[in-house]
Formats: structure tokens, sequence, C-alpha cells
């Protein structure tokens, strides 16, 4: 069963020798992104490395999604990058696979396709008994190790631990000639902005788990069952592709600048390389490409008074969403055609970059902002 | 204040803007390497990495102590290794030394002393408040900085999430050309054994745990609490010690086969290491350098019917503990005068290598091995 078809099947804890109501997003009192320590206290405990850890700095170049530092050897770079979370879907399976690829993400966003090494980081939850741990821990390292596989790399080390919950994360290294690193401050005004992924990532991650707690948002926002149940599909799909092909191409078609948009949200990822470039520019984004239903169910969310995860603010979390790009738009054309039919899904020209002025943004959404509902190719 | 004169005034949490019953040992609910996944349920565990995360092979070379790879550059290898574990000491800005000391003590186990990267991996525990975290985190991060600064590597990436414990570890990665990298398979009979710390780690940490815990331990079996207190300095500052002079010398002295005493205790690290020898051989270890006094805990608890750490059979798990090193006795001796000069710390022929037979193990403790009480040398 490839992880399609896996996904299209669902998870069955029955058939995988569990009991029936197993659910390992149980396993943690926060899931995905959700776990991180808030970006603002996170800058406030790190003043200590001020000088060490830099972005944007000469030094290790730009280090925008992975640390880039320049070796003892001519011409190389050590590229590296470290993720950890825990899980927010129930397959172990395809949540190795997301683990993986959502690691190998942040080399991807800097052009780099190779990596050379892969270690896995891994806390055994201390509530999972011995039976229940040797069916999903197992689970867990096929799916990484297959999403390593394609990925072209090896996992070669790693740790592991036992913790109340469930920590899934690994570090991903590529020693990399410097022509393999995608410069990502090299936006020009009239370039235009790509993205490879819908975002509404969490709603639909949100809205699944709603299904499992029976806690009565269903009914309460008049949901339809199906819909969510299929949108969830949608983003385990999303989630656990590689955007290794999408790392490929910003080297053939020259992209200018480039992120993944993960816990910040999309506009989060924005701001953060927009303001990273070395001339002043704003990036505008003018469509939103959503997973179909979920601008429903943020709509209705705010109907009632709520902020539908800030969907439309941009800074709903996605976990290992798609890259964000910036490129001309001739090559954008190009690069999107090339894109979709290697990976089989759509991308879209979402915004442009313009000169910042002194009064203008880094980055924004329009208020009109054109929303695109993106069905499931699978 | 330098890190021998904090550890001599011990940890305060009044002095620290923090209340006078702060345990930072209490965030978690097992220390250092006792968290590990046992070693026999882990190699079941990563059976599905059979092909890839392999020890002894040569793909990998020899990656006992870190994985080993052949990168797609000439002569230049990946040297990576990570660990993380929870907190076992009070003091957060020592720990922060330990943990940093600790993941880096991989790469010199392996003879590489230099260190391209590190990343910080770091899980603030939930029950800390807000206060509280921002006291404990920097000092932590103060620590691993300054251990970084020491060890003349950098900080420059990581993770920081929110766990029920609080997790700390790091990833030390180093681009080595091989010739930097000692081989660990070459120990010929006649060669003798070093080891650059006492044992005894864990009986010390333990020990002042029960005079915190006032669990009566201390009573019954009538132990002096300033020997433990001494003994709990003591293997603060071995286990805050870098390893890093002991593998420069490895090179110099021309070692041939090293790897550094952590969870699986003297004994089990010797059975790792004897077993990847290029031709068979026995490891016999005829004396025990041991902690001054932990001899004497471990006696009385024996006495009592108790295992002592199982301190005496080799396995009482070490943290950031020292290299084990097998050489010729002719450079072991100046090896030793070398490294003992410049860690101000002795270091001890506590073995030999003999040629294994059918019958003999790979690696033994001598029933009659001779006990060396270490004092503290600060
Ligand atoms: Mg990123
Ligand atoms: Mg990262
Ligand atoms: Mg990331
Ligand atoms: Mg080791
Ligand atoms: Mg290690
Ligand atoms: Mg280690």
């Amino acid at each position: 069963m490839n992880r399609i078809e896996r996904i299209l099947e669902g998870f069955d804890p029955v058939s995988n020798g569990l009991d029936e109501d197993f659910v390992l997003t149980k396993l943690t009192g926060m899931k995905g992104c959700g776990c991180k320590v808030p970006r603002n206290v996170l800058l406030q405990l790190l003043q200590t490395f001020k000088t060490d850890l830099v972005i944007n700095n000469d030094e290790v170049d730009i280090g925008l999604d992975s640390c880039v530092i320049p070796l003892r050897h001519p011409g190389l770079r050590l590229v590296q990058t470290t993720d950890f979370f825990y899980p927010l879907i129930d397959d172990p399976y395809i949540m190795g696979r997301v683990t993986c690829a959502n690691v190998l993400s942040d080399l991807y966003a800097m052009g780099v396709s190779e990596c050379d090494n892969m270690l896995m980081l891994l806390a055994v939850a201390i509530d999972l008994n011995e039976k229940q741990r040797d069916i999903v821990v197992p689970l867990f390292i096929q799916g990484f190790k297959d999403a390593a596989d394609e990925a072209g790399t090896k996992i070669r080390g790693g740790q592991t631990v036992r913790c109340p919950w469930l920590l899934l994360g690994g570090v991903a290294t590529s020693v990399a000639h410097e022509s393999e690193i995608i410069k990502v401050d090299q936006a020009v005004p009239g370039d235009v902005l790509i993205l490879t992924k819908p975002i509404g990532g969490q709603v639909a991650v949100n809205s699944y788990e709603w299904i499992k707690k029976k806690n009565g948002k269903i009914e309460e926002l008049n949901l339809e069952i199906p819909k969510i149940e299929k949108a969830f599909k949608q983003v385990c799909e999303q989630m656990s592709r590689l955007n290794r092909n999408a790392a490929k191409l910003l080297h053939k078609y020259d992209a200018h600048s480039s992120t993944d948009v993960t816990g910040f949200g999309l506009l989060g990822h924005a701001e953060n390389l927009a303001r990273v470039q070395k001339q002043p520019m704003e990036f505008i984004i003018e469509k939103l490409p959503i997973i179909e239903y979920m601008d429903e169910i943020a709509d209705k969310m705010i109907a009632k008074g709520g902020e539908g995860f800030k969907l439309y603010q941009g800074t709903s979390a996605e976990t290992s969403g798609g890259l964000l790009i910036a490129m001309s738009e001739e090559n954008a054309k190009k690069y999107i055609a090339e894109l979709s039919s290697l990976d089989n899904a759509p991308a879209w020209i979402i915004g442009k970059v313009t000169a910042k002025t002194t009064d203008s943004s880094i980055a924004r959404i329009l208020p009109d902002a054109v929303r695109i509902s993106v069905p499931s190719h699978i």
C-alpha cells in the first residue's frame, strides 16, 4: 500500500493490533506546531546567543530555515536544521512521514535537495503500554524511513528517551557546495510569489479532532463530517509530501527568494522572508489557496464571533506546508507547470513583490484577496 | 565566577530569584541517562533500520559514538551525534554545561576535536511558571553556550517546545577530514586501557538526591552528608569537563581504540568497544577508579541486600563520563601525564587488552579488581 492509498484508507487501530479507542493524538497535550514556545518569548530567552544564533548575518550566510555554516573546507557549507513536535494525526506511519517531510522541508526551503544525513529524535510516551509501544513506534519509524528513502537520504543516528508525551522529530544535515544553496535575499520588484501547497492545515486537523472528541463543535457550527474527513485526508497527503521537487526547481527557474510555510502561517513566513531581502521589498498576497471547505469552517467560526484559526489573517499554523517563493513571472509559470506535473498537485501564483516604501508593510494580505478553494487531488 | 567556583559554591535558588523550595530535578520523572529506552527494547524497535542504522559497517565507517558518513566531497566525513535527557542536578547553569559536554563527548570519543556546529534542543517544562522559566532557561542556555565557547564551537540552531518534563539536549556536527577521526577498531594484545574520569557518577547524583528528598536513605545506610556533598561537587565538575583535550591527545599518542563512558556504564561501553575490534580482543579491567566515598555507599547498599547501583559490575550509568582508550603502555603513560596537566585531573591505566580466545569474554572486570578511591581535586 503506498502513501496515498494508506491515507485514503484511513487508520484503523484494531486492524493494527490496537484497541478500538486508541488515539495517537491523545499522547500529547499540544499538537503539531502548537507546542512551540511563542516566538517573542523565545527571542527573549535566546538573548544569550545574540552573537551566535543569528539570522541574516554574514558569517552564517542567510540562514532563514536552516543554519548555513562556512566550513574549514573551501566552498563547502554545512546546512542543518532540526524540528520536533507532537503527533497531530492518528496513523503513526503517516505521522512518521510527516515528521520526516517537515524536518527536510527546511533544507528544501533553501534549495538544498541533497540531504547527507538524518538523525531521528523520539521520546516514547510513558503512557504507552509495551504492546502499544511495539506497534506504534515501528510504524512511526517505518514512515520516517520511507520518507527518508524517498528523499534519497538515510537515518544514521538519533536518540530515544521516554517522556510523558510522544515527541517526534529529527535533524537533517547537508554538506553542500555553496552553489547548491539558493540565495534567499534577491527578490526584486515585479517578482511574483508562488505557494506550493494550500493553507488551512490547522483547520483541517482541528476540525477532524472535533469529530473524534465529540465535543459538540460539529453540531454547533453545523458542519458536514464527510467534507471534513476529505479535507483531513487532503492535509495528510500534503503534509507527507516532500518539498524536494519544489526545491530542485528553485535552481532551474532561478528563484530569488524562498522559505517554507509552517508554524507562523503564510503571512508570518512571508514577513520573515521579506524582512531579509537585500533591497527593501514588500510581499503582497492577493490570493489565498485554501483546502476545500476549510474556508467555510473559518467563515462559520467568524460568524459566531471566533477568529477562524486566523486563517484569513494568514497566521494559521501549517505543519509541513508548502514553499513560498519569489521569482520572475515568466519563470513562475514554468515552475508551476513543471512542479505540478512532477508532484501531481497544483501550485499557485498568490501575489507579487514591490519595492518597499517607508509607509508600506513588509508583507500583507490584501483585504479583498481572492480565495481559491482547492479540492483534494487524491 | 568560573565553572569550578560555581560548583563549589553550590546552587542557591533564592539568590537566583527562585523560591527556596525550587528544585530543578523535580521537573522530570527520570534523571539523566535513566530516561533512555532500554537497549534491548531499542534494538528491537530499530529493526526497521537494519540496513541503514548500522554500527561497524563499511559504509558508515565505524560509527560507535557518532555516525561517520562519507560525503560527496573527497576525503571528508560528516561526524554527527545527538543526545538529550532530563536534568539530574539543580543548577541550571551547570546543567547546561553538562548537557553540552555530554553531546560533544561522542565527537571527542572518535578523536574529533573540532565541532563545526551545534544545535540546542530544549523542551521547557509546562510546570514552570513564567518567572521560573525566565530565570531557569537563560541560565541553562548560558551554561550550554559557555561550554560550546570553551569547545571552540557555536550554537547556530535548535528547537524549543513545551513539554511536561524539562528536556535538554543538543546535536554536534563536524565535517572532518578522514585523518581527524580516530580508528576505533585497532586494539592489539599488550595495549592498556585508560580511563579519564572516575566512575560512581550515578551513586553521587542519587545519594545527593536522597539528602534533598529526605527519604530516610541517609539514616538507613548511616551515610555522612558532607562526604556526599563533596562527591556531588566532584561529579558536577567532571560531568561539566569537556573531553576535548582527551580527544586531541588520542592522535598525538596513537590511540588504537576509544569511546566515552555513559549510560551503559564502564563495562557496557568496554563491551561495545571490544565488540567492534578488527581482531577479536578481550578488554580486561583490573582497576576501578571510583569517586571518593561512592564505593562505601555501594558497599553499604550491598550489605543490606541491594545492588549498589551495580557499581562493581560496571553497569552503573555515567553522564558525560570519561574516555575509555586502548593504546600502547608506553604511550599511555605519556598520555596520562599530559592530559592530567592540561585538565588538572587524574587519569588511570585500568586494564589491558588480550587476544580473545573462544572461551573468553569480550570484556570483563576482574573479581579482585583494585578499587582506587579518587578524591576531589577541586
Ligand atoms: Mg522553515
Ligand atoms: Mg528548522
Ligand atoms: Mg521547520
Ligand atoms: Mg558515546
Ligand atoms: Mg550520541
Ligand atoms: Mg552520548
